[in-house]
């Protein structure tokens, strides 16, 4: 267990250029407890607080994990709480002065927003969620305090998570009623010695970081990101309404690609997700908060899957646009 | 995946004779995040307060991450912190008046020291960790509040625990700070769904209980530790001081059999686990913390592997007792 732990922590660091000073190590679980094991770590007295941007499903679930344990302030007040549709950029003034960290999601994956570079954090820590588009790209650690990702979209099944984080931040007490099992500094100093970690997640982690090691690495698993997504957003954007994305062009997610159809068709949106599942194209209906469609075209994709669901949105766009309302 | 949680519930539900008015539900993570989450779940106002015993290291560890939650206090305060070895009954004036739960460790692993019935709580919910005896003997639920049990013992690989919960308690407030991932009654509302477990471990519990089921059920398995473990505690006690167990025969664990070898002398000891290795005799080694020796006997050791350790025991015996000192 200890070899296979040291084993996907050097490919981890190779595979993402990971620098000497941050420190790696895993966890049981989900996104879910890391929005409690941030504040719980990095902040340390009661007068300190938290700066998050929440721009979707869950970094707004961040937040409010956030609010049972310590103070903390939204960085972007005035982007309206429904319908997020964009990744903010920040202003000096939006980060309030006594945060100890900025917390973004750097792909909401249920509302297709992603950020095309992480935003300027003005010498605050930055800590980010990249749970679903971790290992999509190239990341540039000098920018970042703390990320972190869980397993089950690009590298792993359910219930464990990475945490990638800067040697310095191992050194703050965060707050008295920590649990042991969250405390960042006994984690990355035991190192999944004591506290247990599922050995089976690692495994398929560390033949998922060797296939793409053997395919390119992460710029090439960027390129195959940027060029699936885009043939879904043409399709979409090329449909004259039939299917709709509202997330601003420059915030699409590269990883999910949510639509809905015209007028929002209840009806027509089911027909959609059980003809597409007829033709082999599973998981398609957006997520149950939203509605709507959801293509996620994560590294295990490929892109002949795109090809045929393009394909079938066009042929199914032919079937039923204009038609009388079913 | 929600069918497997369901099938699990469902099999230990019967293999246990779980009653109706009993929750149970599954959750990343072993005992360290249930050594949290019990205070934080059960604790609801400041003034009240949580009794523990303390006789194993197990036990210990669970005390001491309570006490970063809430206040807590000792029942058995006149134990001896170390060399733990037996399982004290509990007196009403043991308990603390304010205490929401009085929380004992049924098998201390490391110690060798296992309740043979659970200590009487004068109308307090029990609360009892099960790790390392879950599965090897029936339970009478009527007893307890919440029993609770990681895998990696008796039922499947780390990282995945079963919580059962009498319902009741799932309606407790508990303390502000609690982490939704350790919130018992979301967990038990959304069982599984929202808050991800290893699907793989899921997997191995089922067959295991399966195969439990197919051999005899509890009460088996009961009997079958029960023989295997006295076959080991007859040879240290008929080794003429040869091998020692210093545990009160009354709380001798029937899974974990320790001892140590004449004058606990460490050459010795390190020359029993290098031959028992060459022999197949794996992980016969004592705790770091404590040294000696120890057997683990959990429902996957074969009867056939206790006779072979006994004849191992007894021919390295014959071989090294009163030789000079190596």
């Amino acid at each position: 267990m200890t070899e296979l732990v040291q084993e996907c922590k050097s490919l981890f660091k190779n595979l993402l250029k990971i620098p000497d000073n941050f420190s790696i190590f895993f966890m049981s679980g989900g996104a879910t407890s890391q929005f409690a094991s941030i504040p719980l770590n990095l902040i340390d007295n009661p007068n300190s607080m938290a700066s998050y941007v929440v721009n979707g499903a869950w970094s707004n679930l961040a937040f409010d994990e956030c609010k049972r344990m310590a103070k903390v302030t939204l960085a972007n007040p005035n982007q309206p709480k429904k319908d997020w549709n964009y990744a903010p950029k920040l202003q000096k003034s939006d980060i309030h002065p006594e945060s100890k960290y900025v917390y973004y999601c750097d792909n909401e994956t249920i509302h297709g927003v992603e950020y095309s570079q992480p935003p300027e954090s003005f010498g605050i820590d930055l800590v980010t969620d990249m749970t679903s588009n971790f290992l999509t790209k190239p990341v540039d650690f000098t920018k970042f305090g703390i990320v972190y990702s869980g397993a089950q979209k690009n590298w792993g099944p359910a219930g464990l998570a990475i945490v990638i984080i800067r040697n310095d931040l191992l050194n703050k007490k965060g707050l008295p009623y920590k649990p042991k099992s969250m405390d960042y500094s006994y984690l990355a100093k035991t190192d999944s010695s004591e506290i247990p970690v599922p050995a089976f997640a690692l495994v398929v982690a560390r033949e998922t970081i060797k296939w793409i090691m053997a395919n390119g690495g992460l710029t090439r698993m960027n390129e195959l990101s940027v060029q699936k997504s885009q043939i879904l957003y043409d399709t979409i954007d090329q449909s004259n309404g039939f299917y709709v994305n509202s997330v601003k062009k420059d915030s699409r997610s590269r990883v999910n690609i949510i639509c809905k159809l015209q007028g929002n068709d209840k009806v027509l949106t089911d027909l959609f997700v059980n003809e597409a599942q007829k033709h082999g194209l599973l998981q398609v209906a957006g997520h149950q908060s939203v509605g709507g469609l959801r293509f996620s075209v994560y590294n295990g994709m490929p892109l002949d899957g795109i090809l045929r669901l393009q394909q079938f949105m066009k042929d199914f766009q032919a079937n039923h646009q204009n038609k009388p309302k079913l």
